[in-house]
């Protein structure tokens, strides 16, 4: 039988692409839509959305959740609801896929008690893209035994900060790994500040800029006679919804709240 | 205390970096070496040897292994001795680094037994490349979310069979983790025969063959949007030192025969 | 002073393209566009324009050019009407920059030599990719140095054809330019078929297709320790507009017709 | 009828090199080795030279040149002799093939004369790897259409200077050709130091330092929607005999000095 799915944020970017994976996947029913607004209409009414959408559209979080049946709540809207929505969520059992940040530690730390208490399953991302996550994973496994590694992330040359995130993130889990080491020869020199990239506890991140990039990450481990790369390319948001998709599977066989897509690949 | 190991074959290509790998790392010590001839003389009395290297040369392994404590036996020849040397080894219980195939199932079977009986360690491993080793390990983790997936291997062109033994390998390993998969369009048509690839169980092998290139393979899996690609570049033998290395720590505390690197990395 | 522009076919994909790419272009100025419809109407007065563009729009393209002093006739529209509307410049010394291809023989020379009479610059171009053209002109190149090399292209699995198009167009540039060679070793075994890909006089050819991926090429040269390899990698559309921007420069200063991009970069 | 070639040097890494790959190539024949000792030998009495290459050694560069009748002179030794050697062989009209550098401007400009009064080909390059120098070529070719252009450069980590050689001379050519451009968004800003790497006129140039690589470099061009990359891989010193060859087949054409192996290809 279908997984009975609300979502949250149609009309969002985000939202409207959860939206139609949620439609297009056999296994999945779409049962209603929590909005800002639209209360009573039917998604269908709404312009963009095919007339064969015509599920309910509320906008009072307790009525939708207690009229509907459903089995995952997905949200993929601003941080400000985030935990307000999570909670009644899982009050109402109600299984909550959620892509947004913006908890505070006490929050997360009450939310997953409630989870456990409701023995309901709960996921929050921050980064739903598999790839980038299964990514980060592998360079943290192969850190262990190749200590020597540089990061090359390439983004559009509209992206203001340098190194990316998932770089830095990157670099995080790397460190966790790996034992400490400065690399590169200790006598070498720039003879163009900067050349080597940026120092990360010994490791070096290399950020470029150009148009026609989209959103890419290289990590080069290098040890004698080989090297070993894994690479993400993202071209745009679709990659997000395979992870949504994940999420919603393995949130059903789940009794507790799990941080983070790389703890449940 | 460093860990003392006798080495087969020195004078062999891959023995000899194995004796140098073994004399270069602090936490080893060459306690002496297993050879066809020169019985009596020192390493260092070889040509191509440095002068420090004055370990003691066996022809007799009895003898070496009685006459010698050794914590490990390093076994990098060719498959012919391999089942004698192990089991010679695991009866004085000097832990067994065997980097040739060329077993029987029963042989396996009853090494398996024996070091179980004697409570000794012992890895056997067709392969020693760390990185290529976790090139295939990522991919079949990889494969179980992206079912989508081609691989290129690129060699020299003096190789004579496509694909390489490691792309099959490969493909093998995500075949046991993926749905299987035609994949491709449906309708594709080739205009020039053989332009897609090699078929494995749906999914598409490409073997590249240039002067100028080694031994090198990429991944590519892709699904919506996005694209990750595992990538293993090999220059030359070096690179099977570190499996050796990582091998000799780890079979320390092991007390059971492990057949493979993928299942101890 | 500006450079003064009439489009054909606004309202089309590619037409919208180069609407914008010249309002925001400072040496261009969009005169006038030729339609199917909306004659006498302002762009501005059609959805999906700004309202800044109160540019004239005919549905007579002779009108168009007589009421309008344009120096370029920019079309990317289909065929058919291709070689009607490049004469009609011509005779009317508005410079054509013509992206469709569709001609016959007999129509290009006849153009070919009302374009010396009238004096008056003209390009015809089936790819406006500069990249995509760039990368052709290396590898032919690069191909009488290095006589072996392999193409690799890379497409989304919608795509029927294998190889692409610009991969059999690279493959011809490389044999005008090379020594005729069967590459590989002679003895080399496929152990599945096609592994080697396709064959293109004696060189190979690849053909990957994976969801996520858009249209990307690499051509590897190989030769005794070395490799070279020239890479394509096309996001979108956007990438054409380059090319007409460079060729509305490059008609200026032209008095005869030129066919393919490749012969102006 | 094959190309007679004078060899100096046999016995350092290129001149063996360079002995070799005369001996293998049909067209060519060894006539002689000019040497620091070994004065009426041949090459096969000393080590390392096979029994065929009975050609004979000689320490006066005079005697050499008049006793055996060359059509080229290839030296691939240490600066210090380049002059004198070139000198000489210009003024018995036997056409040097110089692989060193270390010449003054009046040196250089003395030598043009000469080789233009003997009417006698003449090719002095500092760098003989073919890929190389196509790849710089390429890259000042595309700079002119694309201003936004990075560099990387991988190395291994006994390295000491950042950016590479090469990095900086190719940086220079594309200086040449593009119009001076600060690259990146106006606003960006480095979260770590020197992510964005080396900046050489607006370019940004990122040097990694790895054990496992030998050397390679990457171009990567952008543009809306697009981008163009130009990959040079060195694996060894074999690379630069193919550039060498080339030499001494152009030379037998020219009749002046020509600097610099790019103004060849």
């Amino acid at each position: 039988m279908a997984i009975k799915i609300i979502v949250a944020g149609p009309r969002g970017r985000m939202g409207k692409e959860a939206v139609h994976m949620i439609h297009n996947t056999e296994d999945f029913a779409l049962t209603a839509c929590l909005d800002h607004k639209n209360e009573g209409m039917k998604l269908s009414d709404l312009e963009a959305f095919q007339d064969d959408l015509n599920v309910p559209v509320y906008t009072d979080i307790e009525k939708c959740f207690s009229e509907q049946q459903a089995d995952v709540f997905v949200d993929l809207t601003v941080p400000e609801a985030a935990y307000k929505h999570t909670k009644a969520a899982l009050n109402h059992q109600i299984r909550p896929v959620i892509g947004t940040t913006g908890y505070t530690e006490e929050q997360l730390e009450e939310l997953k008690q409630l989870a456990k208490e409701k023995q309901t399953g709960c996921i929050i991302a921050p980064n739903f893209a598999v790839g980038a996550v299964l990514m980060m994973k592998f360079a943290k496994m192969a850190a262990s035994y190749f200590p020597d590694v540089e990061i090359i992330e390439k983004h559009h040359d509209q992206k203001l900060d340098a190194p990316s995130g998932t770089a830095k993130k990157t670099a995080e889990l790397i460190q966790e790994a790996r034992s400490p080491k400065k690399q590169g020869h200790p006598d070498e020199e720039e003879t163009i500040p900067g050349a080597r990239g940026g120092d990360f506890d010994g490791m070096r991140i290399h950020s470029m800029r150009l148009p026609g990039l989209v959103a890419h990450q290289e990590i080069v481990f290098g040890s004698a006679g080989q090297t070993l790369t894994i690479q993400h390319d993202s071209m745009n948001r679709a990659s997000f919804m395979d992870g949504v998709k994940e999420c919603v599977y393995q949130v059903m066989d789940m009794d507790e709240l799990i941080y983070g897509l790389e703890n449940i690949l």
